[in-house]
């Protein structure tokens, strides 16, 4: 049985301000936990229903009902197991390799697809302006399956972020240059921003290539791609 | 005022069973409602709220109040009005340029993305197998933003097609060639499968060139992309 204190450190998880002053972050299911629990993030402490005991039994989960899993959980349909882990101490590192930079991103489910993204292109670091969405917000940690455990993610003050690196930035805007054409360095930061602005005027300043998805509709529309399919294409484009 | 036929017949479209009786489908909010009222699409009958009147006055919606359109609304925060549009007969063409073929896409919100995709890298045609998700589903008419009017969509059995065609059809699958270094033709099929199964055995056995996005990750993870970013990323490499 779940104790009070246990109830409400959970659902008290769900808003940011406790997730930073406890620094700690739920996760939930079968799946997503178990990458977790297979990552170098640190379990602080594990719940499950009964029938899923065995199948996790070292890592000495506490026991709670079906009725309580409903009331903890934030899914539709909650799924045997829920994990409260440590926010792991990430600290910004000189760039290097392919970084991707993120302007205000405030979708969830963008900011989830675009850390899977990062796992499957090799990204080495992602960086957050400090108010894109919380990546250890719930529907975050769900939507990237596993891959936020394998992505150092940290939040900074962007423009000085890009002020202070020599990596030449790339930046994702609607009159670039062709992406296709254009030559895409190896070791680069690639900044993409928010889902109705786009990159603000602020950081646009310090882009060095400016670059555009070519469009190849027969009419001028739509107007944009989403954030997260443009990611991927042009994680692509640097990766070919 | 509404009448209660009218909050009956709206309501009824919220399941596909009614959209296909009545081949008819809602849209809701400015921006959507405006692309669809620009485009080939029928309107069948529009309501408003009053302070809206005037913006689209020529169509003659009828004014609803705002407690009418929060009973009426599927979104979360109800923008102004709500159309309902004749579903378009769309004939299936012999294949030719870009067609995307989904074999039991589940997802709304990914099926919205494609049309999406779809529209932006200007595919011919977008071939649904009959138990991929309706494109007249709310979520999905939504998440389109407009292109939906523009790519014409059929759903079909997507076996028999695929048998009948001519053009090569290419599959994202996990153990495919690169698609970097593939030749990928102008006129071409792209098949693209179901979120958690891929494609069918049954669909698989007819691909001509088996292709998979290539993986970049330090470890072996993620398993795979989601099928809207996967698509993403293959129809930007058709259209190189």
């Amino acid at each position: 049985m779940l104790s009070k204190n246990e109830h409400k450190l959970i659902t008290s998880l769900r808003q940011k301000k406790y997730r930073i002053q406890h620094q700690l972050f739920v996760a939930e299911g079968i799946k997503v936990v178990n990458e977790f629990l297979n990552s170098n993030l640190l379990l602080e402490k594990l719940f499950c229903v009964e029938d899923y005991y065995q199948s996790i039994s070292k890592y000495k989960p506490k026991i709670i009902s079906e009725k309580e899993l409903l009331k903890l959980s934030n899914l539709s349909t909650p799924n045997k197991v829920i994990g409260i882990f440590k926010i792991p101490k990430v600290s910004i590192t000189k760039p290097t390799g392919l970084i991707v930079a993120l302007d205000v991103v405030n979708d969830p489910g963008n900011l989830g697809t675009i850390i899977r993204l990062c796992d499957w292109f090799g990204v080495t670091q992602l960086v957050c302006s400090k108010d894109t969405v919380d990546c250890y917000n719930s529907k975050v940690v769900q939507a990237t399956m596993g891959s936020l455990a394998r992505i150092p993610i940290v939040y900074t003050d962007l423009k000085e972020y890009l002020k202070n690196s020599n990596l030449p930035i790339y930046g994702a805007v609607m009159d670039g240059k062709n992406a296709h054409s254009s030559t895409l360095k190896k070791e680069a930061i690639l900044v993409m921003g928010n889902e109705s602005n786009g990159i603000s005027s602020e950081i646009e300043k310090l882009i060095s290539h400016k670059i555009t998805i070519p469009k190849f509709s027969k009419t001028n529309t739509p107007e944009s791609l989403n954030v997260a399919t443009a990611t991927a294409i042009l994680l692509n484009e640097f990766k070919r």
